[in-house]
């Protein structure tokens, strides 16, 4: 989807927006317990279904792929193939997803002080605008 | 509550985390549509049950009196009554729940850029770790 088509759609979702605050827009989309964990891993280089599933959270089935095609669908990741029989496919982060770092990066500095013997896995330069680095 | 009680129960809840990660530790007490959008109204300068009411996005009670308790319970809100006959309280933030202010200023930047026509209400000064301006 290309950014003009995406912002069109944001547009076009403006009249049913519960208010003008970009806050509220935001947790629209993100305010749940699990889509920003998504975000997280794939900042953390996870790509595939099952490296998601795979996370200590265990998140169900049906969330992550409602997620996954709600991220799609608002152009904060993309797919690509990476094999055709059986299809399948990788997730990235496009830029607009990776500046959601900067969110799960204040939440995970917050968390860190707020719960006493947590590890995070997220660090600053992963919520950097640079390019995610090559697959081994 | 104290701080050092706070810390305590935080460290008690420690085995019904779902993950020793401090993002997804917080998205369990903040990851909704509703938590943050009270963090805002905080910081915007918001004090009273009604003032939340009165936001655009309009609040369910139940929801607001479940959110209110759960973020004092957490520490991050304290409440102060200004009147006795009949018993009111004016909430405000915690040094704690002020630090919150960074992943909301995230969230606000973020919604900015990504849905065309929001309004900022709240702005950068207002997630410093600065005291909160008295009441005129």
């Amino acid at each position: 989807m290309t950014t003009t088509k995406r912002r069109s759609a944001a547009t076009a979702r403006a009249g049913a927006r519960r208010s003008p605050c970009p806050v509220a827009c935001a947790l629209d989309l993100v305010g749940d317990r699990w889509t920003l964990l998504i975000v997280r891993d794939l900042l953390g280089g996870k790509k595939r279904y099952g490296d998601f599933l795979a996370s200590s959270e265990k998140i169900p089935t049906n969330i992550l792929a409602d997620r996954l095609k709600r991220l799609e669908r608002e152009g904060l990741i993309c797919s690509v193939p990476y094999r055709l029989h059986p299809p399948r496919v990788e997730y990235q982060l496009t830029p607009e997803g990776r500046a959601l770092g900067r969110a799960v990066e204040a939440l995970a500095r917050w968390g860190t002080r707020h719960f006493p013997g947590t590890t995070r896995t997220v660090w600053p330069g992963a919520a950097s605008d640079e390019p995610e680095p090559t697959e081994p």
